[in-house]
């Protein structure tokens, strides 16, 4: 039999759909997880906090396949899966469509100045003008980091009648490469960040970048805070050279209640909820999890693994 | 000559582009309006208030063709202009895209509870969990009026993967005619008004039509306050019937401070700000009125023009 890992929460849409062979140990609380770790060959543990993940890793003598429903894995110990030759699977895709709707959202909350439309009618106060007169239509869009994510965000932007551009490591023709987007900057209206959490994108838009935006142009970060060098971003907007930033993603995460990002007027923060935004999460992360277990089973690659010396 | 009353607002976008023949007579006040009235063979006033209009319509003796730039056409006194057999052309499809977007910017907060999350930051306040975890992927949606705004707004939900049904007087193939449409309302998770206002659609959704919707679901109107029975809306949002509502129009406009619909946690009330959310209102109005001038100089048939006795 081969043991899998499995957290309680997602039994539901596992238990009678597991092959053949599978044996299945579910576990409700940190103690049951630590307890079954050392006879675990494949873990699927979300979710649970990182530490957690760290600690019970470390015991899995035995993993040889450790799934996460995350599409970010910069939360896990790389290395030490990488050391012991543990296939890694993330959760790529799971999350387009409901990041993509908070990117949209929040493109036009801030295009309309929704936000202010909120403050009016907690007040009862029917506003003359509107607080925000810009449309996505004609919009200069960048998007960096075209996975799942930034292509679906794309299609959508496409569709209200954007301008996108798309930034990749692999550019394909049209799109702008590694080295080529940075001398583009000052030509985008909105520059969406979408790139996964690598050391190579770590502080990768720093105060070069955001001075090199137009003035007056917005950043929004969905890939992750460190991603982006916040001090210089909250320099870019009281020096009212950015028009303003939505943040799904922070550093740190939860952002302190006394950080001057929070109140900030051109500052929207939408706590690192945009992927989680979706009822079928758990249906959408047991489809993925079910079609690779069978993979695994039948001694086929599984799909979605993630290149650990790349991080993605 | 032809004499051609104009708002001065208007006059950096039509001023060096009109043709020959035309002599503008711009006015900036109200005095200067109905000091000039009598001379104008055309008329295009926006923006001044519907009672101003019909005071300045009454004394235009010699007038021939009225330019509105609003899509309705409801605030002009219609049968005075049909008796007197005035051409009235108006702005459909001006405000397609910012209504269009001010739809989905309103079908993606309520989805994801932004309202919530908007106040959660304003209290400094990050969320552990996600206020809305509804997508509009797959989504069942009925879009009621297929003008040039219904149309438009069809085409991004569908780009956002929704099942998008339109509802129009004259249905096409897959579509709902206009005494179709009423007993399918419950399959809809979302429901669009977005019909011209006429005495045919005052009080249409009423409070049979909520009865009839699916239970949690939720209606946008982005028609005319009065197409819906507004005292019927609330009871069904009283009784937990309908899951939320969207309003970019009320009855009255504005709102009075003290009226219940402002402080219902699932409503949202959007001042009649979508078609004006747009920086480029008067350039497109403008554009729209100087091809229509063109024709009316040439003696061809203007565009957009609106049957009178239908209202749109």
């Amino acid at each position: 039999m081969v043991v899998a890992l499995l957290n309680a929460q997602s039994r539901p849409w596992l238990e009678d759909k597991l092959p053949d062979g599978v044996e299945p140990m579910w576990f409700e609380s940190r103690d049951e997880l630590l307890g079954h770790a050392e006879r675990a060959e494949i873990a699927w543990l979300d979710t649970i906090a990182p530490p957690v993940a760290a600690e019970a890793i470390a015991r899995m003598g035995r993993l040889k396949w450790y799934n996460a429903m995350s599409s970010g894995v910069d939360w896990l110990p790389l290395d030490r899966l990488a050391e012991r030759g543990v296939i890694l699977t993330n959760g790529a895709g799971i999350h387009a469509q409901s990041v993509s709707e908070f990117v949209i959202m929040g493109m036009l909350t801030m295009a309309k100045g929704y936000r202010q439309v909120v403050r009016a009618q907690d007040r009862h106060d029917w506003l003359p003008q509107p607080p925000g007169k810009r449309e996505l239509l004609d919009a200069k869009v960048l998007v960096i980091g075209a996975g799942e994510i930034g292509t679906r965000a794309t299609e959508v932007l496409r569709a209200l009648g954007s301008d996108v551009t798309i930034a990749r490591r692999t550019a394909r023709p049209g799109e702008l490469g590694e080295g080529e987007w940075q001398a583009q900057l000052g030509r985008f209206d909105w520059v969406i960040l979408i790139v996964p959490s690598t050391p190579q994108t770590t502080g990768m838009f720093g105060a070069a970048e955001l001075a090199a935006m137009k003035p007056g142009a917005t950043l929004l970060n969905f890939a992750r805070g460190t991603v982006v060098d916040q001090d210089a971003l909250l320099e870019a907007i009281d020096s009212g050279h950015l028009g303003g930033a939505f943040l799904d993603v922070t550093t740190p995460e939860p952002l302190p209640a006394d950080h001057p990002l929070w109140s900030r007027e051109n500052v929207h923060i939408s706590m690192h909820l945009a992927g989680r935004a979706q009822e079928a999460l758990f249906a959408r992360g047991s489809a993925r999890f079910l079609e690779n277990l069978g993979r695994y089973m039948r001694g086929e690659p599984l799909t979605h693994s993630v290149g650990l010396s790349r991080g993605y």
